[in-house]
Parts: C-alpha cells; structure tokens; sequence
C-alpha cells in the first residue's frame, strides 16, 4: 500500500475551469489505472478553493505508473493556468491501521 | 458520503503510547461502526510525529454517530496526555469525483 494526501489551491476565478480538469483527471484514473486502489478528489467545505485528494495505490509500481501516465502529463499542463502551485503540497502516508470497507466502492 | 481529514500531532516521547492508542481506536471503529467506509489512520512518512486520518461516513448520522461511541469517548480523554492539541486539524471535505475499487478493502 501507498498512499498520498496531494493538496492544491485553485486561484481565484478558476473554480469552473479548474474542476472540469480535475474531473477529466479523476475519471481518466478509474479508467486506466487499476492499481489506484483509491482516487479520490475533494474540495474542502469551509475552504472552497482548496483541492484535497485521497490516494491510495496498491504499491509503489502502481504510484511511479500513475506519474507516468499521458492523463497525468496533460493534467499537469494545465495545472499552471488554474492552481496556486506555489501552494501545492504532497504528502506520502504510512498506514498505521483502519479498513476500508467493500460498501465504500459503491 | 461524508468525508474528513483529521490531523493529531504526537507530542515528543510519546510516540509508542499514541501509536497503541490510535491503534486501539481504529480496531474499535471497524468492529463498531460499519457506517464507517473507510477509516484510515496514518503516519506521516516525513514528519512521523503527523498523524493523519482519512474518514468516510455512509451520512451524517453515521459520522455522528462515530461522535458520541464510547471508543471515541475513551480515544478523546487519551488525547491530552499524548497530543499537542494546539496542533488538531479537522476538516470536512466535499467529493468533488473519484473511485474507491473493491480490492482497496482487501
């Protein structure tokens, strides 16, 4: 298991804009990388502007391929017009314990 | 859906007794509350002393339901002993798209 809290920050305005891309990006995910056990992208409620993603890969060679993939290099294009990236953050987990439950995938 | 990200930072010294009390905490949520999806707890690989929870509720009454177990009772009167809680971060977050596969529960 590997996983990632990712955060970024949509710059003013972009909101529109910047959630079509990020929809294409999550919904490319689900449809090419089964080893992204989890890819989950989240605006925060008090914050609006703020992007969170939960991402959990089945290993390391499942993370390294999903930053590799064409969906991520036309996201990452697009990243500069919309996101604060100097507000950008990446944070790699250990797991200590927990579930995830079968019902979560529906 | 109901999604929360809560940060605890582990006071110096302390780190073996909050890791057997986080660990305690998520056995008690998987076998109390399937209204917890998902309840992950996790270390932060840089910053080890970061803990950092990934929570997904079926609803708001299943998160607050979580609330007011008595696990959660027992885990918040642990708390000052172990943590700097001038350091918790709770927050709520909105799906913006994403997937959670089966096999993430195995």
């Amino acid at each position: 298991m590997n996983t990632i809290v990712a955060r970024l920050k949509i710059q003013d305005g972009k909101e529109d804009e910047a959630l079509q891309v990020l929809k294409k990006m999550v919904a490319d995910v689900e449809a090419n990388e089964p080893g992204a056990l989890a890819y989950l992208c989240h605006r925060s409620i008090d914050n609006p502007s703020e992007i969170v993603f939960f991402e959990l890969y089945a290993d390391d060679d499942a993370s390294k391929a999903h930053r590799g993939t064409p969906h991520m290099a036309e996201f990452a294009a697009a990243l500069p017009a919309l996101f604060d990236l100097s507000q950008t953050k990446i944070e790699r987990l250990e797991r200590v314990g927990g579930v995830v439950r079968d019902s979560a995938a529906t």
